[in-house]
């Protein structure tokens, strides 16, 4: 499950700006790609050493640097040199606690998100941070990890599709964002199959497992929506920016996006209001169920206990007991046994208990 | 039962703009229909082909132009190219899976919301996505299928009844809303029916079923909400609108159709309460109905387990049990056991258990 | 129990501003009467027909002109054509199914609100819409009955009582208010009686019922509050009112019935959340009450279980059982089985179940 | 317990500023103190007749006029006469029911809060209203009833302690209301004790009881929180004052008011979270005694009723039942049962049932 | 546990500005060290009397003087006197039971934190009263005991590590208040592995203390929330300051600890919805565990007692019972009461019982 708070501790009394990296333990080299285009040309490449993207950061194409592992902080630290970043910023990129947030520098804009998707195996939710610095006519990302959900910008830059070409670093950016909102969809689309599957069950049959479902569903939406919620903020600021770095022409796209995370917002409620239905329904399906075995030990017992008591009645031992005596006494009893039990088995029927 | 999300991963990856229909697999043909019409005349057809509209656009007089089904894409980028809409808007409007909104581009609105009305059979709550462009002397609207809301308004139109001849595009686009509002409404009827049929089989007698149709409808009302609760947002910006496309005299028609969205809404509100406090009184009704049957066996058991061991006691076979050979050994037992057995149901009695 | 959704489907799909009558069917002849006063003089009259009202229209005096009824909408179609009101003013008094709300005209205002008064006989939460237009000198109110909250106002002009015959048709209108939220609190002072002769019985003693009362005064609440949450915006929105029908001297009046406002809506929200304390009081007891029956159950199972065992043991007839041939054989076996059962009995005290 | 509305309904239907005592009913003769101080001289007296008061009013020194009792209307209104206060203000003095608030005439300030504290006898909340105008140079405040909370201020008026006579009608404001708000940390440390007394009882022992003391203490947050909550706006609407009467000198000691009572609305929250915890709690407990005291009753039937129809078999009379005949068969079938009895024992042991 | 409220109720009644240490009893001796320095020199020291940090008031290096104990009150009045502090300032930072506020006096800003860690023994959280005045080129901080969480900054200081030595006073000030909030993510990642821990045994196993457990945590909720909302006003109102004692270079630092307490609310929040989903699984686990027992004693009941009903009726000792005399007679019975007990143990069994 979703852990709800990353170890951070080992940053805690370093002076601002150091650089420490919290997360995964990783070993693997980082990986730097980039990506350098115009509306004619495209340069595409993995590079070596973080210093061969040096000469890029004042070509007016536009220019995305994606870096997959932000452990090797020697690596960040040098792009600090060169793009003249903020310490803090670099901070924020290697400490993979962050929440959501957009910080406007002047010169570039810093945008931290969450990139969530399903995993391959266990359909769990993996959350990986993604941040990136927004300049003028470039784009730093800084991926955790190897993977991400950007392959089909990749392809659209290669392929000349839709209009990215023709936009600058600003709609690669937002490109970048709506690709990883997009990914939401995938996981809420599972998620509702999950609560969906769930509700059929309650509606048929009701066990323990149940409740502990219930709970992994909620416990997910409570990480979801730790993530996600701060994105509001995030992109509407965004959107109200007065930067020159975001032009008007991409705002209208922002705003698009601004609706897909508003729209993911309300389902993520909806889920929780569901699901807290769902629960309402597994605790009255228990109690219906204790109230099933109850009538059924009720019948037995006050069906039997009677009769029992009055076979214990005749097989006292006295002396003088005339009943025992008489031809048809046996007979007799044992209609009488038959007519309390059919009596009493009539009284629970005409209340309904079985 | 609604869901609680559509199915649009298929759309991911694609770039921004691209037209891909989201929603019900749908084959049939798309169906056009115009209608023209000022304080004098009216045109009313059918077109055959999206083309035939065109020359509608700078016409002075009030142009409504309706298509039924919005999967045939094609039909949709022709009316790009003719209408000048951007990209997004088209790609919004074969997305059915939008939440309510509403955009201004200058030259037009465009508005998006869902049409619900109650399925003929069943009862259940259909829900249509309906989106529409406002254009100075236009309305383009598209929906997902045949069949709508609007027939009183076409037949207002064709008739002269009350100002509709008299007013503009915006008035058209404000009676679409409001019709489409007024629906919410039959649903929210039977909605209300359902509660109180609901709250009067709970004040005589509880199943296990109910449990079930108090989660129905508490869905009913997470995916009415989720629907209708944007929508507020939609007619309160259009009412704020600084542009020229809704006028003054139509503002004041919004504020009425405003306040309808709100008492959708609280009464959706009102519901959700109820539903809560039916659910509590069927929790609290299914522990009385255990509490009965634990005294209905707790009577049987504590009044006959004492008599049926008196029984026990004198049919033990010890050779000297002096009672065994009194005269009236028998029948003082049978009174003892009378009087243990009255002596209880007393105390049940006094304790009000029965 | 008042119901959460008024039938107004009978409306829809017709023109803005058609009058429908939308409320109980009446047969009644409306009855309109007159108040006509200034600082001197007063005339009061009960008139015929609506046309007789129309000369006061622009009288210097401050002209009250009630109509109690509003299911002939000739009558009010009358008004419309002489003072000149909006078709969507004189819609939403004839639709009673409005939601408090107030709508500058300019020339005049329009304000709805809800009369609530408990019914005589069964102590019934009555609610009737009221609404009223102010205009410069005149004060138009419209009632679904005759009967209603304002006779103090009239004996208070009549009797030249307080300041109301020195002040214009603004006091007036504020006046109808104050006297409509001052009766808020009769109904509040007796909801308020139940639910503490509801909380005193909770604390005596439990029964099946309470949910069912708990659950109708909650109910109650809703309702009461759908009714009232939003006339908080209303009388907030009259003392903004930058018009000049309401004058500044009025205004610190609204602002005392504003002040009455939030008291009624706190009361109603610490009665929701005493009743759902209530509720909870409630539930536990039930829980309380099931382990009292249970206790009494297996005190007696527990103890008389063993014993009848026992009993059974020297009850089988094996024909070689030393013990049933021992001389005090049975009084030890009585003696052990009331040191058994003693034991027990023993226990439970010790365990405090008696 | 607190009442939750207070009766108002006698009041209703009146001119609005009339005079009508809304409160327990009162006997007692109004008591009327004066103190009056500079820097350098202080007069302290019991006025006779509130006439005696009416000099002061243009003195540059501060006076405090305080009136304990405003069940004599006459003499509230013989101060509208003299110092021009609206009837309306003189209305709420009156009428016991207000809800905090403070409203600004131009020439004097009127502030209603609730005075509240311990029942010297039982530890009941005893709210009591306290209204208070402050004028230029004057402070009239009227209570409920004789006893306040105020000795201390008239301590320090009469030592010299603090800077009080140093300062101006505002700052005896101030001190009024410091202390009335202070007076809430001594209940809030009552309702802690209380609170954390029922908490260490839960984890230890549950008994019935305990659902009615959590419910008295919710109830008595309800009621305060009821009674606090407008005073938040009351002082931030006198530290915004614009008004010549509170000068900036005192605003920094209204920010401090302020802040205490944020903190007793915290504290109050956190009181409800923590009783909604306990109720959690205590409901738990019921389910786990029910759950003990079912495992009683089923060890014990589960074990005899098995040993119970063993014995019953071979209490059975047929002439053709070899066992019986068997030596050994008594002993055998003792065995028997202290095998099935013991096996059955150590199954619920190891269920870990005991 | 840690306490809701603290004992205030000493300073009732005080003039405002009156010294009255509010905290735990304290008798050890005020310990005040002081640290000047800037970028090049350094000087620290243990001072004996206060009076000796005075002349570095007006020095231009930065100076931190931190006083360990607030119980001293001379030592208070004597800053007072040197910094020109309002008398406010000190009452507030000798009463410990502050809500975190700041407040901006012109020539110095006052801010109240709490410091939070865990007990070094229990794990439980310790919370302690942390003030600072940050003047031009100073910072006083007051402690209520000796040990914090400052060393690493003054490791910082002496090791000219970051850039704590280039900066002014306001640097120091935003380095005392994000020492203390990452202080607060230890005490959530402890809380959050406790949280899991819980989680797990709840998943596996339940007993009745986790109820217990779930309160524990949820009551260090509430009362860190409590501590730790204002906190986000406190740095939001720094940030915001318009004052020149917070340079613009250490806002995008204030900034950061901004984000730092929002994710500590954040993750507070997220732990309360978790709490409130355990202790749901938690009941829910009860209720199950109820049916188990129930079941138990169901089958055990319902198959015996009939059986026993059967051995009981051959029990009986009267004259005719042909059966009785059958040579198969017995083991025809015994035959029955297995083919009984055998069907009804396979009715539990197709009904999933066992």
């Amino acid at each position: 499950m979703a852990r709800l708070i990353k170890k951070i501790s080992s940053t805690i009394g370093l002076p601002p700006g150091t650089l420490v990296h919290v997360g995964e333990e990783m070993t693997r080299k980082v990986r730097i790609t980039l990506i350098d285009y115009d509306e004619t040309d495209i340069k595409e490449s993995t590079v070596e050493s973080i210093e061969d993207v040096f000469p890029f950061k004042d070509k007016p194409s536009v220019t995305w640097i994606n870096i997959d592992g932000v452990h090797q902080t020697d690596i960040i630290e040098k792009i600090d040199g060169h793009f003249g970043i903020h310490p803090l910023v670099l901070e924020d990129i290697v400490n993979t606690a962050q929440r959501p947030k957009t910080e406007d520098y002047g010169d570039y804009l810093f945008v931290v998100v969450k990139m969530m998707y399903l995993d391959i195996k266990g359909g769990d939710i993996v959350s990986e941070q993604m941040s990136f610095i927004l300049g003028p006519n470039y784009v730093i990302s800084f991926q955790e990890k190897e993977g991400d959900v950007f392959d089909t910008i990749r392809d659209r830059i290669r392929g000349k599709k839709g209009r990215i070409r023709k936009m600058g670093a600003d709609y690669l950016a937002y490109s970048l964002l709506d690709a990883i909102i997009d990914n939401y969809f995938v996981i809420l689309e599972q998620v509702g199959i999950n609560v969906e599957t769930l509700e059929d069950r309650l509606m048929s049959n009701v066990d323990q497992s149940m409740a502990r479902s219930i709970h992994t569903i909620k416990r997910n939406m409570i990480f979801l929506r730790k993530q996600i919620w701060p994105l509001r903020e995030v992109i509407s600021s965004l959107q109200r920016n007065e930067t020159k770095l975001v032009k008007k022409t991409t705002v209208v796209y922002l705003r698009d996006v601004y609706d897909h995370t508003i729209q993911v917002i309300d389902t993520i409620e909806s889920f929780r209001d569901t699901l807290s239905g769902l629960h309402d329904i597994y605790l009255s399906s228990i109690s219906n169920r204790m109230n099933e075995i109850m009538k059924v030990l009720t019948i037995f017992a006050a069906i039997f206990i009677p009769l029992t008591f009055i076979a214990g009645v005749y097989g006292m031992n006295f002396e003088f007991m005339p009943e025992l005596r008489w031809k048809y006494g046996y007979f007799t009893v044992l209609a009488v046994m038959a007519g309390v039990g059919g009596g009493l088995a009539l009284y629970f029927k005409k209340k309904k208990w079985f």
